[in-house]
């Protein structure tokens, strides 16, 4: 039990602690720090833990230390909102959120982004290939992946500017210039490793929790009319390269202990560099709002590929990784409608529209719309626990 | 004229004069710092520059100061080899390349890779997607390209392990497990970003010269079972993420004054923001050999789409850019069999074994093979300088 006065049913209880960059601007020491989210307050850790690296404006001097690291600094975090004598040093390193700004947690280093969920895959293969089989023959082998663009990695709350680029509609003999048309989110939810893997040396299925330091949310805004026009034979690019948003809290994986569920049964088995070793699948509930109104509810409990499968598939071809690295599940949906984490599958391409508790109708995003994604996940005696956020308001294109 | 006892047909006189990160391990101050070639020397650039970017293990530093400072610290190079007076201290400061190491010139981040000649896309469009279209609808509109791994970047003379990974032939079923038996090289040209640019802030192609600090060589390993296997709809992933060898110097832009050259006529005409502005085509003459063996000489100067024109296409879509983004040509072939850049057009997909002067035959890259790619440019006076050299060998695959 803690000390503070905390409502039974918050999302940032002494189960989630999990770990952000912020600055307030009330005391001397005012720049960039990290802090851990108890409540609607921030804790300092710089003020109650003795080591430089919570001085440190990004969290990857921190997560570089390692597992048994931060387990010891969880274990103190947790005494210290616990233990009664540390009330008076702990108070007074608490922040109201109110007054926090909170910054990209991590520095970016190599951005991958899966394509892990199957219903998002064969929605999108039957929109984007229509008549053809909508899985590709290696999706259910390996889960397919990417790289994106790290440099433009945002902080939730970062305003995204409309991305021009070219687009050609199948009518067209040509493409145009100009402001995307079809621009969309996607949820997802997103890893980061604290520690990394030499140059030919694979991380293991069961090695995942030994590199990976938490979870939280991405939004992988995407332009769908570049992507349709420039992704063959190479992939996405400038379609998701202008903006990715992530929430400023990181979730460490001790905190979604109570989340971890079995992943859905896979056909054909997974080769074996692929099998599962701990349970890794995730029973998160993610919430899509676009202007304040929910839109959609994705399941990640439905992903078809584990976080560990992604990061034993990242490296068995020998690829290093290093602290700061990324990657993403895809887009998050399920089974029903309202479960689909982007609006091209919620839209169908734009062919049926969405109408809003408002009233209003979309099938992509227009100029001012707001995105934000929220996620909870089960926590200790049937409480539930909070990724916080990720949002973003779409800007007009820049005069060109 | 310098003071320096160089052969007239030195590719690294003093037109030359690329940067990179070297240590020489005979005085205290030994550890990597920034250095100019010059003959078969390493100018120690701290110890004649009073500014303290040149202690620094990456050229980051040097190149954030921008292209003004670039021309000057030029400028200072050039007069401190040429002016008699600086002869002592610059002595002083010159060490042996042959004792010396060669480090990773610039630290990356994020890395684009292109796919900009015409006659490689045309021949891997053959090989991958018989009976198709060579060029998908896209590729005269736009510098085809994708993100690639920043994490593993080596530098020349780095081995490289050969990956192991899924491939499929179309006979079977499902996919095997297993080291890569389609091994490839890429000989590529790379550009490294001195100045970014803001979120949100294209970089138009008359700008390329104050953003592109300069030119390099670069290999795109590609094992290309995989890449057949993995690649749908995402793109290529792990099928080249396990290594990327970069020459160790950066050849200035002002370097390569006397190599540009018109790029070749395009229909249709690219979009507005793809307009040349400056003749950014550059007449670099490649040569690959394999244990030592010509097998391609490749002329950039028939690559469709410039540097400036793919550095104004990265950015249209407004995203940013930082000091030490880099971007590479994608496989530079020409019209002849004996121009084609990589093994997989050389053997048309292992249909047709190359043979080697030795009369060993190779159809891709078996271990302990050694690819070295080199590349040359018109210099005044009818001289040529040097890009030296990336060169890699074939470790034999790890045991799981």
């Amino acid at each position: 039990m803690t000390w503070l006065d905390l409502p039974p049913d918050s999302l940032f209880g002494t189960s989630n602690l999990p770990y952000g960059v912020f600055s307030a601007g009330d005391r001397p020491q005012s720049g960039p720090r990290v802090g851990v989210r108890i409540g609607d307050a921030v804790l300092d850790l710089a003020q109650v833990l003795d080591d430089p690296v919570f001085g440190e404006p990004s969290l990857n001097a921190f997560m570089a230390q390692g597992r048994t690291r931060w387990n010891e600094v969880r274990a103190r975090i947790t005494e210290s909102l616990t233990a009664a004598r540390h009330r008076r040093v702990v108070q007074a390193a608490l922040y109201p959120l109110s007054g926090a700004r909170l910054h990209l947690p991590f520095t970016p280093g190599d951005y991958a982004d899966f394509f892990g969920n199957e219903y998002h895959a064969a929605n999108a293969g039957r929109i984007f290939r229509p008549g053809a089989e909508p899985l590709a023959p290696n999706w259910k082998y390996l889960p397919v992946g990417y790289h994106g663009r790290s440099g433009t990695i945002v902080v939730s709350g970062t305003p995204v500017t409309r991305p021009r680029g070219q687009r050609k509609v199948p009518q067209d003999s040509a493409p145009e210039f100009g402001p995307s048309r079809r621009l969309d989110f996607e949820a997802e939810v997103g890893f980061v490793l604290g520690t990394g893997s030499p140059l030919g040396t694979p991380v293991a299925v069961g090695e995942f929790a030994d590199h990976v330091f938490g979870a939280f949310l991405l939004n992988d805004w995407s332009a769908r009319d570049l992507q349709a026009w420039e992704s063959t034979p190479l992939g996405p690019f400038l379609a998701k390269s202008f903006a990715t948003s992530i929430s400023p809290w990181i979730v460490p994986l001790d905190a979604l202990e109570h989340a971890r569920i079995s992943p859905p049964p896979r056909d054909p088995e997974p080769l074996p560099y692929l099998a599962d070793v701990d349970k890794w699948g995730l029973d998160l509930a993610l919430e899509v709002r676009l202007n304040g109104h929910v839109v959609a509810r994705p399941p990640f409990a439905t992903m078809y590929w584990t976080p560990a499968q992604m990061l034993a598939h990242l490296t068995v071809n020998g690829a290093s990784t290093r602290t700061g690295d990324l990657y993403a599940s895809g887009t998050v949906s399920g089974p029903d409608r309202s479960q689909r984490g982007c609006l091209l599958e919620l839209s169908w391409g734009g062919a049926e529209p969405v109408t809003l508790a408002d009233g209003s109708v979309r099938t992509f995003l227009l100029d001012a719309d707001e995105v934000t994604i929220t996620a909870t996940a089960p926590g200790a005696s049937g409480a539930r626990i909070g990724f916080g956020e990720v949002t973003g308001q779409i800007l007009p294109p820049v005069a060109s």
